[in-house]
């Protein structure tokens, strides 16, 4: 699989089989790729903590804010959850801030994901506080990201941007996924 | 050549055979990758102006910082510049911050300009009055990220991390940059 083909399958996806396992190993070189990617002033602030046991990730679960758009949909059932997590941690003893750095490796992580067979979401909507409780995270340790990972359960498309600059996405009567995307043409500046 | 061989080859260049040019389509074709890349909220907000004319180029040069860690290097010689630059610019008529999705379509970008056999260095360093003047941007538009790019004319290795902790890098003797990075045991987290 190509770049082009990995970046159009990387779909958030929110729905999955939750039976089917994300491997420690598999998540160990997913953090790799992270740890590959440019970092500013190559600070390296940013720290992993890799979940993939049910009773952890049940316990996360909850702390995750999930698709904003979908008023009617409280986030994936039971049995459609994530089978693992990354979470993004920033080492504040490191750098006081990394914004770049998090969506550099974030991306890293999520397009590797794509190509073992993966897929997920990163969500930043998410409860820091007890994050760190659960996760005995000391002071300095601040999570800023997490990406939740398993074997995608849904369909996720891509549709022209609607007249009307919607950017909501939205689910059908299948339960497609739809996301609208702006036209190439849309984002290029004339100079 | 499979992600993990593209993400260790995307390292930060700052020397180029300035005389080999990046096509407009080879552009085109990375914004795309950055088009089609996760964005917050799904809201979009970033454009992208890119520049591979050697006058333009010529212009944006100064104003971007090159390599702080180098204190004796002010940047490529003439000869051994990017030839191409794609100037990210935050539409703050959309969203008021967007970092995550800078980093995230930055990574997309620079990871899709390795596969063509380009490569470059995100630039966050940058005079933004100056770019926005150049680029005769208006008001709304705020460069946020110029990614230089080019073919590399240099050799960039990764070495692990020193023993004091110093994670600056460094050329040696033969130009050879050398970047230290911190070990996969050093940034996973134990639960």
């Amino acid at each position: 699989m190509n770049l082009s083909k990995i970046v159009v399958k990387n779909r958030s996806y929110r729905r999955f089989y939750q039976e089917r396992p994300v491997l420690e190993s598999n998540l160990l070189s997913l953090v790799d790729l992270a740890r590959l990617s440019p970092s500013g002033r190559n600070l390296q602030p940013l720290k992993y903590c890799i979940i993939n046991d049910a009773e952890t990730c049940a316990q996360l679960f909850p702390l995750l804010a999930w698709a904003g758009y979908l008023k009617d949909w409280a986030g994936p059932e039971e049995g459609e959850r994530p089978s693992a997590y990354i979470v993004m941690v920033e080492d504040t003893s490191i750098a006081a801030e990394s914004a770049h750095d998090q969506g550099i490796s974030a991306q890293s992580i999520m397009l590797g994901a794509v190509e073992l067979g993966f897929g997920g979401c990163m969500i930043a909507s998410i409860k820091r506080k007890e994050i760190s409780e659960l996760l005995n995270f000391s002071e300095n340790l601040k999570p800023v990201l997490v990406l939740a990972l398993g074997v995608p359960k849904e369909v996720v498309c891509i549709d022209p941007m609607p007249a009307n600059g919607d950017v909501k996405y939205w689910r059908d009567e299948h339960q497609v996924h739809h996301v609208p995307k702006r036209l190439l043409s849309e984002i290029i500046l004339k100079k």
